[in-house]
Parts: C-alpha cells; sequence; structure tokens
C-alpha cells in the first residue's frame, strides 16, 4: 500500500484527534504568521510595478503551498503534521501520544521534508 | 458609427502620434506610480492572513484596469487619452496638437470618466 492508502485507513481516537488538532492548529498559526511577516517584508522593499507584480504570483504560490499544507482531513493530517515538523512550524514533542503507525509516518514525512523533499 | 469604429479609423500623423506617445508616458507613469503607493500602503497596513489574501485581489484588480487602461494602439489611444485625463493623471492641455476629431473624443472620454463612468 501506498501512503496515501495507509492515511487513509487510518483510525483516529477521540485522544488522538484532541492532539493533532492542537498540533496542528498551533502549526498553522506559525505558517500563517511567518507568511505574512514575509509578504510584509517583500512588500515594504517593492519600489518598481515589476516588484509589485511579483507579489502576485508570491501570494498565488503561497495560497496554493498553505491549501495543501493546511488540509485538515485525518486522511491527510499525518502527511500534513510531517510536514509541519520537517519545516520547523512545530516540533516533534507535539505529536506525542499519537499511534506508532501515525508517529512513523509523521516522522518519515518529516524527514523528507527537512532534506528538501517537500 | 460607435466610438469603436471611429477610433478605429481615426489617422494618426507623425506629429500627433510624438504628442500622444509623450502624453501616454506622462499618464503611464503616473498611474503606476499611483499603483505601487497604494499597494505598498495597503501592504503596510496588512496585519492578518485574511487581509495579506485581499492583497491578491486587488493586485489582480489593478492588473486588469491597467491592461485595459494601458492600451496603445492607434484604435484605442483616443479612450486611452481621454481616461487618463478624466482620472486626472493627464492636463488636458498634455494632448493640445491633436486634430479636432481626437480632442472631441478624448474630451468626451474625460467627462464620461470624471462623472464616474469609468
Amino acid at each position: 500500500m501506498g501512503l496515501r492508502e495507509v492515511m487513509r485507513e487510518l483510525h483516529w481516537s477521540p485522544a488522538e484527534k484532541k492532539i493533532a488538532r492542537e498540533a496542528y492548529d498551533a502549526g498553522r498559526e506559525r505558517v500563517l504568521a511567518e507568511t505574512v511577516a514575509a509578504f510584509k517584508m517583500r512588500a515594504a522593499a517593492v519600489s518598481t510595478p515589476e516588484e509589485m507584480w511579483a507579489m502576485r504570483d508570491f501570494l498565488s504560490e503561497r495560497g496554493r503551498d498553505l491549501d495543501f499544507l493546511l488540509d485538515y482531513r485525518y486522511s491527510q493530517l499525518s502527511r500534513v503534521l510531517g510536514q509541519m515538523i520537517g519545516r520547523g512550524l512545530l516540533e516533534e514533542s507535539a505529536v506525542a501520544g499519537l499511534d506508532e503507525e501515525k508517529c512513523q509516518i509523521i516522522r518519515e514525512v518529516a524527514a523528507m521534508v527537512a532534506k528538501g523533499g517537500d
């Protein structure tokens, strides 16, 4: 089975859902804050029309990236949490309490992302 | 004949083309500078992700608006110069030297735009 199928069949207990929700919310808040900060820094440096139009592409790319990153479906959540950890948005300890299968997926995704596979 | 057909049949002398080019360039430079300034003012006020994404819409709308405004074809140029004057980007004196037919179109468009018809 591929990762997609494995993730689709994971069972999330109520306790795990609570842990995942908190971790997700923290990672989401952090990535959005970082994106807003990056936007503002770049926008402040804009001085030509070309640089201004480039901000449209910046926002479109970030929008697509965040749509994928912030997909809160249980069939995606292990990948999402792994990506967040791999990007340094979350500590691995934030997902402590999830079962071993999920933790393994999360660690694998995180390692891949940290190596630049994201 | 409608305005579109009238504009398509206008003849532009070399002297008129020179006047129109200078007026257009001045109006273009001014509207782009104003748009960059408006962008930077709004971007500096962004503090939430929602406000940041709204900048994408702002840039898309301005992009469409400027594509229409900055259409440098002789079949469009009387309308373009009229719009620029109506928006206060150019003085009417900037088009002095164009023939009466063009000046009339320019004045009509400028008046319509100034009244909010743009």
